[in-house]
């Protein structure tokens, strides 16, 4: 029987609360911690509805450590899950040091004022939280998470050796509006607009935002463009699998996505430095935040599937191969089953199993851990029957470009 | 000699100082008021260098009509000249009759808080003026304007009846922005969203904005899209030749231009209702205006050229016949003449040249007057001698749809 403490109520938070009442054998007792406590007792609503449990709540500000420490010390939580934002990972980790508890967060650290993404802030901890006996685990999503966990499983059991490794997400979903970001639309564009980077034969290799496209096929979802991007997990992945010659990450836009992202860039609306309008500072991304539909609104009117998985390409018995690993989420049974479509529950679902991982002891360690370091095959297993089932199939040959 | 007093300093209201300035024989004395006196007085500076002629410079709130009725018999004008925003025509106008002055304007009076253009408001001041023995003069500049004086010198001179006319607006300029407005980006956005309308067999039919589009072959410009929308100088046409059964207004749009706008609509940064944000209310589009390039900085790096005309097909002498009238506008050259570009430069001239003939006495009268009851002959003289030339083409066929 182990206590949780969650930090952060958007949707991920939510997914996770959810299925964590709906696995009362390992988190028999769960807290939800967030900076404002109306969002943690909607959640708690809704899982007392859903599931008959009673999640425990808290105003927390998770920027202040010692507010963060004193929550953990009353709690007293087998683990921490960090589900608020990336610009708060490091006060969780410090507040999670004093008071002695283990951590696990699903993306990395970044600044506030950069678009900038790296483990190193995280990294850095790996003494600390070795000397203190305690596990933290970083990157516990789906993409970040999920994906190092289908190429870690692919070098386990499919392949003796990778040679390429192309991560692919799609979201195929239909929210019915112009233009609307599916989270935070901040973090969203940051992440959209920042130049493309893969690894390649032991160096990184930029080039500008979105210019590298190709056409895919995605299961039970269609064709779909899909773009080279940066994405964190091309780090520790590249880190941990030296042998992989090229690391590449590919997501898929609609035309219309573009459009509105290009011409809102165009015009300033993406500035993320403040703007003096009738004597007072605009930043005016979050003023176009303020302007679309709230992320949250959208779980209710989202139509389409997700498609998130790896191709690799490697050696088999001495024969060239390529396997596909791949899960799809329905955004109506996302939202039928927690009230959050599938981008929110892709995230929340694989935080929930890393963090049972973690409790039941099936995951263990001292230090600072990414999931390639992790045994993947009770995770694989927990997917399956937690709601993220995933396939495995052998392509003909490796992608196209 | 003849005193004026022009209000409004934006760009039409400098091309309009300038020019006067160049025709000292009618315009023995210029005084230029405005909201902002420090506008007036760079506008003074600038005519001073080039023309040597001294500009008197007034602050003055044009929507204040005690203000404006004081300046005016203070400054004693022969004709007051009305370049400030279109929501200040009515407060202008009685102003005048207060004063005892003579009325000239270029764009109809519009209400600020919807988008409506229509002539009523300013018609109701027929009586008035008539009985003040004053001459108002509506819609002086180019379009409305000098597109009306085409029309009624073709009717003059070169068709014995029109049976339909277009009026095409063509802006070959390039001012090397991604997005950027030629002048007020608000009343620019209001007016390109705003439904087309154009006048058939006695009634006026309405359509989306934007959604009638033919490409045509603009002289020394090439080859655009023009779309079909309303435009104020639609409504006297109308008006004043009953005769014509088809009158329609063209104006062209890149696609870059058309995808910002549309863009910019879809997430409410075109909105001009106030948005509660970070405790104060904001209005969306001129937030967007803020952000944009200031249209006053756009002339110095403006090239091109603008196409304006009509075209209209009818009988002449029994047989059918289909004449284009048209002027083209060089923005380098207008901007080297004047320090204002195309777009300003051709509404600023007929304001001139219209305020020349009223002074003058070639146009006279008692009341409110639109351009098609005004003779065209001095007009069109003009527009050849103070930088405005126009041509006259016989087309084999009218307008393709």
């Amino acid at each position: 029987m182990s206590t949780v403490l969650v930090i952060g109520a958007g949707g991920v938070g939510s997914v996770a609360v959810h299925k964590m009442a709906m696995n009362p054998d390992v988190f028999s007792q769960i807290t939800l911690a967030s900076r404002r406590r109306s969002k943690c007792d909607a959640i708690a609503a809704s899982v007392k509805q859903r599931t008959g449990v009673d999640v425990r709540t808290a105003e927390l500000d998770a920027d202040d450590v010692a507010a963060t420490t004193a929550l953990i010390e009353e709690v007293k939580p087998g683990l921490v899950v960090n589900l608020a934002l990336p610009y708060q990972d490091l006060a969780i980790m410090d507040a999670c040091l004093k008071a002695g508890a283990n951590y696990l967060d699903t993306a990395n650290y970044e600044p506030r004022d950069e678009a900038k993404f790296e483990y190193s802030w995280q990294w850095a901890y790996q003494d600390r939280f070795k000397d203190a006996g305690l596990m933290a685990v970083l990157g516990c999503g789906f993409d970040p998470g999920a994906t190092s966990v289908f190429a870690t499983y692919v070098r386990k059991h499919l392949l003796d050796r990778i040679d390429t490794l192309d991560i692919l997400d799609c979201n195929g979903g239909d929210h019915g509006h112009p233009f609307a970001t599916n989270f935070n639309p901040e973090i969203n564009l940051r992440e959209v607009t920042a130049p493309s980077r893969h690894w390649e034969n032991g160096q990184w290799v930029e080039g500008p935002a979105l210019a590298h496209k190709q056409a895919f096929d995605f299961a039970e979802v269609g064709v779909r463009n899909m773009y080279l991007m940066y994405h964190e997990e091309l780090e520790s992945l590249a880190k941990f699998y030296p042998e992989i010659k090229r690391i590449r990450f590919w997501m898929t836009f609609g035309d219309s996505y573009l459009k509105h992202l290009e011409v809102l860039g165009n015009v300033g609306m993406t500035r993320i430095d403040p703007v003096k309008f009738q004597g007072v500072e605009i930043i005016p991304l979050q003023f176009l935040k303020a302007l679309l539909p709230e992320p949250s609104t959208l779980g209710a009117v989202t139509r389409g599937k997700t498609n998130i998985g790896v191709i690799a390409t490697g050696q088999k018995d001495g024969a060239q191969k390529t396997v596909y690993v791949y899960n799809v989420c329905d955004h109506e049974e996302a939202y039928a089953e927690t009230g959050n479509q599938a981008v929110s529950y892709t995230t929340g679902v694989p935080a929930m199993i890393g963090a049972s991982l973690m409790l039941t002891g099936a995951w263990k360690g001292a230090g600072v851990f990414n999931m390639e370091q992790l045994d993947p095959d009770p995770f694989m297993a927990l997917m399956n029957s937690q709601g993220l089932p995933w396939k495995v199939e052998t392509l003909a040959a490796p992608l196209a470009f």
